[in-house]
Formats: C-alpha cells, structure tokens, sequence
C-alpha cells in the first residue's frame, strides 16, 4: 500500500517488504516496541492493539517458524490470522498469467481482501517462481500495488525483512551495543542447492544499521546481489562500521562476535541470469566446498561470538549439532524473536 | 437444522441454504443488521455478538472470498471459524456410499460437530458432485436434516444464497429504492465450461423481493432452473416489477441500472439431464457464443448502469478490463459486502 | 515437558501422551473441572482460562472429533489452535532421519514452537510410521523430551488417553457411580484392517480407575499390548473391580453396562513383530471374524447397557445401523465429551 506516514504514527499504513525501505529511526522505533511487548508479555501484560483484526497469510511455500510466529503474534495481539495456501484460494496471478477456473489477477484478489481484513502477508520463493531470481518479489509488490492495507513479506528470494528484525534484536540481546562489533555473514554448504539469497541479504541489511564491522563471506561464484550488497555499503557509510569481503571461512569467522553461516544458490545459476535453472553446475560448486561447516573448532577461533541461523538449519551440514546444539547457538531465541519482533511490526503498520 | 422461530428473535436456530426458503421481510431484516453492523464497523464499534462461537466451515471446493469473509466475520464477531477440506477430516458421506478408514457418514458428522459449535457451513459442487445438478444441495441438506446448530450455503450448483444477499445490499447502496430499477441478469462467455447456476438463481431471487425489472438473458439453449424462476415469478407478483427473457446480450443491458453477467453451465449438458456431462458439446455451445462479453460499448448502453459480478471474474471472456475496472464496477464493493452480509446473517441465525 | 508439579497445582505444566501417567486422583481432578466446565458453559459461563494462548496441533492423519474438539475447546477457553500438517512445515524428523528442505529435527521443531506457543498437540500412527507399533509414541515422546511446554497425545497407535477421558467422563454421567459396573471392550469386525490399538487400551486404561468389573474379548490371535494390558490389571487391584478375557462375542456382552466394540489391528502382523505389515495375514483374520458385530439382539443381552465407540464407526460391520442410532447408543454425547473433557486437561496442564 502506499505510505501514509505522518507525525506521531509514522509506520502506520506502511508495507514491509525489504529492510531497505527503511532507515534506522524506523528500524529503532519497531526494535523497541518489540522488546517492551517481549517484556510485557513476561510479566503476563498483553495488549489488545489489533482487537479482531484479520491478517492474511498467503504461503506458497512452506513454513513452520514464519506461520506460527505470525498466527501467534495475531492471537496475542487479538486478532487472528488465516492461512491461505495458493491452491485452495483461485491461485493468484500477474495480468496475463490468469487461467480460466483456476486463478485470479492480483489486482483482484488484494483488492478483495483489503475490503475485509487489515493485512495480507506473502511467502514466494522457489518452484512457485520457477527459481527466477526477483520474481517472487515482484508478485509481492503487485500485491502491494493494489493493496489498501499492509503488505508484509515472509520470505521471497530477495528479502527475509522480519527475519532480519529478529536477528538485530537478538544480537542486541546478546551483545548490547552493537558498534564495531564483529559479524560474519557466510556461505555454508548443503546437500540441497535450493535455497535463497534472502537470509543473508537481511542480514547484512539489519546489521548496517548499527555500526558492525561486517565480513562476508563465501566460495568464489557465490555472489550475493550487488544492489543489496551497495545498500548496504551505503547504510555502512551513513551508520559507521565497515564491510568486508573474504573467500575463506577460516579467516572470516576470526575474532567474530556473530557467526551466521547459511547456505544459498549460485545466483548466476538461476534465471535471469540463464534461462533455465542449472542445478547440475550448481551441485558441483556446492560439492567443491563441503568444508564450509561451522565447527566447534571454527567457533574457537571467534570472540567467543554467538551462532545464528535462521532454521531449519542443514545438521552437520550447514553446522555440526555440536555447535547447533552448544552454549554459542542462540537460535532458538532467534526463533523466538521471530514472535515479538512481528508483533511490532504488525501493532505499528497494521493498526 | 428445524426452524425454531419465535416473534422477538425470527431467525434464529434457522439454516440459510436457499433464499427461496425467505420471505421479504425476513430478507430485508438480514439487510438492515447488515447496514448497522458495516456503519457501527466504520466507527470502530464491533460487538462480541457471537463471543468465543465457532462456524465449521467444510469446503469440498476451492475459495477466496467465501472462505475469508465468513472467516473473517466470525472473528469480528469474537467467534471462530474452522477451514475444514474433507480429505483432512474423513469424507463426508451420504448412507450407503460410506468407505471404511475414507469417509463417515454425514448423519455422524452433523451430529459431532453439532455437540461442539454453533454453525456448519458448506461448499460443494463441481467434481466432488460428478456435476450431477442438484447433488451438492442435497448433501447440503443432509447436513441440516442431522445438525443441531444452523446450516450455511456456502456455495452449490443451485445456490449461492450468501452472494445474493450481498448483492441486494451492494444495489441497495448504490441505487437506493430498487423498485422499478432495471437488473439484467445475464450469461457471458468463459474458456471452461464448469460452472455453477447458483450465482444467476441467487441474484434473480434477491432482485425479486424488491420490486426491480428483472431481464433475463443467455443464448439459446443456456436455460436456468424453472423450478427456481417459478419461485421469481412468484416473488414478482407480489412484490411488484417485471420479469422477460431475452436472447441478445445488446436488447438485454438496454437502460439497465444493474448489469450482472456471468457465465453459468449447459445444465442440459450435465447429470441428471444427461448419464455422463457432456464437455464437448458444452465446449462447442460456449464458443458459439463468445461474443457474449461485457464491454464498455454495452455499459455505453445502460442507464449509466453498474457493472456486477460475484467474482472471480474470467477477465475478457466475461467483461474486459476496462469495464472490470472503471468507473461503473462495483464488484470490489460487492465482495466487500460479504463479509457485512454474512455477519448479520451469523448475527442472527447462529446466536 | 518436564513434570513441575506443585502442592496448589499438581497438573500444571505436565504431558498428557497416556493415562498410564497418571494415577486416580488426577484422573478425577481431570474429570471434575471437565464436569464443571461443561455445566458452567450450559449457563453462559465461559472461563477465558487460556486467554489468547496457543496450543500447536500437528495432525500426521486426518481427524474430524479430535481436531475440532482441541481447536473449539481453546477457542471456547479464549485461545487458538493452529491446525498444522507436517507437509506444510517442514516434516518433523528424528534425529539421523533428516532431509535437507524438507524435514527439520523434531529436537529442533519442538524448542521453536516452544518459544512462542504453550502446548503442543501430536496425532501420529499408520503410514507415516509405516505401521511400526510404537514409533508414533515415540515421535510423540521425542516432542516431549525437547518441549517447555506441555505435550498432548491425540492419538497414536498406542494411546488416546484424551478419548479414554471422555469415555470415562460419559459413563459416569450416564450410569453414576462406576464401581461394580461390567464394561465389555470388544474387538469388532471392519473391512479395513488398518486400525490402531489405542483406543481399546484407553479404554480399558480409564476403566480401571474405577473398579469396574472389565471383560475384554477378543477372537483368537487379536491380542493387546501385555504391558498396557499389566498397568490395567495393576488400577484393578489397587482400585478394586475386575478383570477377565473372553473369545466369545455373546459371552463378552451378557449383563454389561458399558459395551465398547471397536476394531483393531492384528498386533502380530505389524512391525515390529514383523519385518513388514502382513495386510493379506490380517485381511484373512478379519474375514474369519465377520461375525463379531454389535447388533440388537447382543445389545438385548446386555443389562440394558450403553452402546459406545469413539467414531467414526464402520457403520453395520462394527456396529448395525440400528444399535449406532437406537437408543442405547451414547455416542454422541461421548464426542461432545471429547471437548468437556480437552477443555479441562487444557486448562490444567497449559496454564
């Protein structure tokens, strides 16, 4: 929808698609209504904000910790969330994709639901997109576009934005002030090449914000988008900290005081970039770098930092259950953030 | 389930299946709770009417609209709604077509259900039917034959009495006094075939209780139920206004105030009327007729009539884009009026 | 979870995954508030015990009572209940049983859920254990272990303690005071031979509190669990009653109160007595057994007993039409049970 700010309520109204819409007074403002409702909740104080209100969940794909996080961050809130899986709905469709009998232009189906509840919320990633790199967020914004309430993105291949708002909130859990503190974004391998480029993008994203010195880091050919990438050297430049970029994960994890290692796909092996989906050459790049693991021993060599993932994570894969499963591993209050950072975002845009 | 009426509280304890089964004021009693309840909304006053209740809702086919705002209305009434598919929750099934481990016995299910909430609410047509007209409305039927608790129509080969509800009160809005305003209802052409009459059979009845001209309209051969136009014609003897039939779409929205076209099936052309539903000769009948679409050129015609239409709309088959979405549609309002239809209707039946 | 009993409180925070973890001053502190609890809503009265709480309900099978049973009864407490199928979240796997993008470690799946929510719900058995008796138990158990929250059994091939309560709660409305009554747990005969022994055990299990004299038959070969069977006849000598086996339907039913006849699966011929399930060994035991119906004229042999089974029933192979739908029959109000009975396990446990 489009933006409605003003004074005293300036995300009211506003869609939350990528981290990159917003600035770090925004950022700020949702982080700390999320901590106080987390603290509030503690002490058994829950308020009413979206008293039988409607969220619509849309999920293409499937979901544990987005739909529930969600549905209960409704529930908490008062109000209740659907969840709607494409094929029981009229598949929603771009103008000239439709099919007689089986979807429906989204133009029409945003309008419909904007007339009844008070957000909808969309998961696109994957088979759904034929793995075309931007298409699920174009879906998103098409839903937007024609939306008259909030639009919120739970994971395309782009933007994993309220993925990226628990991360910040988490490291400030654990880390307090986040200036000059060190993370390592990096790639991880494996033995599933269908992942998306989202998770790390948000969480570069949620960390320029805050001063970090941020490495990152992957195998060569493991490029992440270089329009986020300058998004967030920009953010960097205006909020201080630094950026990096190295090719060995030995190094990067050095003196770190965040460890989050994730596996995506080669990016010049998804469409646009070909035609087709190569997911041969891509199982080989993901064979070649088996050795990208977070281990205890690679834990050793950081800060004595914490271990993030966004899960479900690839077990002794992507990270040995001994890190997974260790004192370093915050990922279950991660997941947990997942909850009270969307219940801030939902009590500030969708009210 | 049994009508249970009494003088203050008439509709409660009734099912909605068919507005054939109403009278106008019982009609225009929906509608004016259903008014108060969409203005109260506007001002932030939704009362708890049904607080904590729950509507099952079993669909045997695919929605947008229906199961949204019937879900969504439960909860501003501060009740909830269940999404039940039958395959989830053992099939449903009419004496003597039970299978063990698959499906259970309507008369079973009706009576569960009716020990733990306080509506069921039911679609069924299409291929869960084999297309035999008439079969989803007596599944229907069983179902209230069994409950406890009120029975909705959410959608059959008959009936879609919900839609029709709406309807009235989206013409009521726009137009004020209906009496002596011309609707036409019409067929239009669509790529499938697999259509419902209900739409056509609930829009006739809802313009029926109110005095309008009521023109038919369709090809040759695209013949609707006698059986539900003799209860029209009924209801046009006594409440005033006209009832003709014609058989060109540019005679028929000639100073219409209320164009609604939809395409709708060759009900000789499926069970009972035929063994098996004959697609290929419906195919043949539905492109014999493809020039039976709503444009601006036709709307030209009308008395700078409203476009209508239940939605989804088969988008330049049925109407083009530019009528679809100028300034004559009301479809988006339309569907919105479900949600305020469907909780008068909950408001006063299930309480 | 873990069981954190206390003096004012003794339910609160435990597992319900069978009765066989409880003793009887639990079963009847359980039984009380669920008689409460329904008496209090027959006046109006609705206890928001579990306000905006949210029980997580992951259904590996289809469920009709027990689904809409768990989910009315929170929202009826002022919660939600989120209806979750393993293929839209991840399938939960045990550990060394994990699949990259498709399956997540139950160890995993069960601290996440925990960090939002506050019960979860499993029903598991059949295909997705590949007929293994035990291995949905285990899964459940797995859940348990990893949980904070409390953990709730709604069936597995062993267990469904929540139907032996709502059993054991309808009897006592129904015949009063148990002690001394003579229950007969029957197998019967159904063209399907793919059941679960869950539902005898539970049975047996809540009549064993309340020194019923207990009849259990069976044909030849159709054996129960000898460990369940053990804790039956342990209640039997503590809480007085009797126990007694017969292979002969006639014989079993002579004088009962309580004539509870359900099918059940051949126990040796599931794994892991087997290698493989032996469907053809089973089928042919079933046809063999065709004559172990509940019909009229057994019923007439009863001392004017009830007639009870946890549906759904294989209408005129487990039970005739006529005795399902005469008057001796208490099914129904034994499902409505099912939600008195959740209700109260519900507040007590999740609270």
């Amino acid at each position: 929808m489009h933006v409605n700010a003003n004074g005293s309520d300036p995300l009211r109204g506003r869609d939350l698609i990528t981290l990159r819409d917003f600035d770090r007074e925004e950022i700020d403002y949702i982080l700390e209504v999320a901590k106080d409702l987390k603290k509030r909740m503690a002490q058994g104080d829950m308020p009413r904000t979206l008293d039988r209100k409607t969220l619509y969940m849309m999920f293409y794909n499937s979901s544990l910790r987005t739909r529930n996080s969600f549905e209960t961050g409704m529930t908490q809130l008062g109000g209740n969330a659907h969840y709607l899986e494409p094929s029981s709905v009229y598949v929603p469709a771009l103008a000239g994709e439709e099919e007689a009998f089986k979807s429906e232009r989204i133009s029409d189906v945003a309008r419909v639901l904007s007339q009844m509840g008070e957000g909808i919320a969309l998961r696109i990633f994957g088979d759904p997109t034929d793995w075309k790199y931007g298409r699920g967020n174009k879906i998103i914004r098409e839903f937007a576009e024609w939306s008259s309430v909030p639009v919120l993105n739970m994971l395309d291949n782009m933007y994993h934005p309220h993925q990226g708002l628990a991360d910040a909130m988490t490291m400030k859990e654990k880390l307090g002030d986040l200036k000059d503190k060190k993370i390592t974004v990096s790639w991880a391998y494996s033995e599933s090449t269908k992942k998306t480029l989202s998770v790390a993008h948000s969480a570069l994203m949620a960390s320029s914000f805050y001063g970090m010195d941020i490495t990152l880091a992957h195998p060569v050919g493991f490029d992440l988008d270089d329009e986020v990438l300058g998004d967030v050297k920009k953010n960097v430049k205006r909020y201080g900290g630094s950026f990096d970029k190295v090719h060995d994960m030995d190094e990067a994890v050095e003196d770190a005081d965040v460890v989050y290692a994730k596996s995506w796909p080669v990016k010049s092996a998804i469409p646009p970039e070909v035609d087709e989906p190569d997911w041969e050459k891509a199982k080989q790049m993901f064979e070649d770098n088996k050795d990208w693991i977070i281990n205890q021993e690679r834990m050793d060599k950081t800060n004595d930092g914490i271990y993030m993932h966004c899960l479900p994570a690839s077990r002794n894969q992507e990270v040995t259950d001994e890190v997974m499963d260790g004192p370093q591993s915050v990922v279950f209050d991660e997941a947990g953030n997942r909850l009270h950072a969307q219940k801030a975002v939902m009590s500030l845009l969708m009210r």
